[in-house]
């Protein structure tokens, strides 16, 4: 099979890139397709596969509302199956449009996604992106081993619970799933550790459901950013954001709480390969 | 950058080749363009990086023997390094060239390594290469945490200290170095795990020295049949070598000990991809 690629990352949370502007070479992308070319040794490698589509070019529900989203971020996680979004993906989703200028540089990006359109804009080298609303909840109790740390509940997008830590070493090599309060989250949660490393500034690690401890999670940055300015006792005004600085392992990203409630994402997404392949696993 | 590449693994030991017949496209491979390629996140992921060279294309040690073979192997670590020789890189190197229609499909494959020259035959779909020859040692003791088992030394190529233990999980995560005798291995040594499967047949886990625990490593399957062996009392005959079936992590090899008391080593080298690309990390 003859393919057209690119593989980028944001802050290492990467992805295979699969230009289909019309729909014709994927088509319903095939799960099996997508997990082999995810396999980090049997295949290319990477934390998703996003197949770059024309929105009219896409069967989709037609309760979502894609207006003004020339194109459409089909999304696969590794293991081949559909998700939503990707906070960092879609990051490196529009560069790759920049760059092949499929879109207008100066104009916000409005990228359809299955958890409707998202809008990119840049920041000097930077990409940002509004993740839109989030919800706050309870303070439970999350485990690694014999510790324990009280975590606050935070939504964007998927569940969330932010404990503050000494330092992210404390919760170790983090190869099995921390304990946490299943009637709190029956669904899961991906759990951060967070240290504080100056002002406005900290540093986390992320154990993400069904994958373990990985570099970076968009969604997960933004729940420490509003974990944290909520620890703080600040919250954004008409004319000024809440800006933290958060640290991953794969980079640094910024997160901002914005007046109208939405959570903002900003980092580097860059693409670092592109071209055809005789595809052959 | 412009690039011709591959990418292709044996038991999930993966390598990029960079196909450089008369040594004009990448002359002597820069060390942070290999480890940029490598970068499991950042890059498009390998254990390492075979350059595919005409000997005649290569300034080599004139002391290094490469009679009769046409194609050189210049093999990087992830991180940039020159290496010798790489067993499972080896015969993905010759899948390449016989899938390319570069050599003889019918005569044996020599391939000139850093440590001479290895001849690689075909076995139904696997491919296997004859390792040379190789030194047994003592008996010193390997540690992972408050357990200790004894190891056998064995040379095959680099250094290996063969552990037999109950299951392979009693080895734990593997997330650190294990302990070893510093006078008996003073550059250190690469640790293989070592549980009983069946007649002739065992399992490994091994910790390679700078690398960490990995999916496959060649020369310590290699290891573990020679060590088994010996502890079986077997041996090879002029007719019949031993030969032990090695699970890996990443899938399975055999190992042969010939009667001229060489090491053959047997098993799948597949290619998955190839193309052109324009290379911009």
């Amino acid at each position: 099979m003859d393919v057209s690629w690119l593989k980028g990352h944001g802050t290492e949370n990467d992805f295979v890139l699969l230009p289909d502007p019309d729909g014709r070479v994927h088509g319903d992308l095939d799960p099996a397709f997508v997990a082999a070319l995810c396999h980090r040794r049997r295949g290319l490698g990477a934390d998703g596969v996003m197949r770059v589509v024309r929105t009219e070019a896409i069967d989709l529900d037609p309760a979502l509302d894609t207006t003004g989203a020339e194109w459409f971020m089909d999304y696969r996680n590794a293991d081949g199956s559909v998700s939503e979004m990707c906070g960092n993906g879609v990051r490196v989703f529009a560069r790759y449009l920049l760059e092949a200028g499929l879109v207008d540089v100066e104009a916000p990006i409005r990228i359809g996604t299955r958890d409707g359109v998202k809008v990119v804009t840049r920041a000097g080298d930077e990409l940002r992106v509004d993740m839109g609303p989030f919800q706050v909840g309870d303070v439970s109790e999350v485990t690694v081993g014999q510790h324990a740390w009280k975590a606050r509940e935070v939504h964007t997008g998927n569940p969330h619970a932010v404990a503050f830590v000494d330092t992210v070493a404390d919760a170790g090599p983090l190869l099995d799933q921390p304990g946490y309060d299943a009637g709190v989250y029956p669904e899961g949660v991906n759990i951060e550790f967070v240290e504080r490393r100056g002002d406005r500034h900290v540093g986390m690690r992320v154990h993400e459901r069904g994958s373990g401890e990985t570099r970076s999670c968009g969604t997960g940055a933004c729940a420490v950013g509003v974990a944290t300015a909520l620890a703080d006792g600040a919250s954004p005004t008409a004319d000024v954001p809440v800006r933290y600085r958060v640290d991953v392992p794969g980079g640094t990203l910024h997160v901002e709480w914005t007046a109208d409630d939405h959570l903002v994402l900003e980092g580097p997404a860059v693409i670092v390969a592109s071209g055809q392949m005789e595809w052959r696993a």
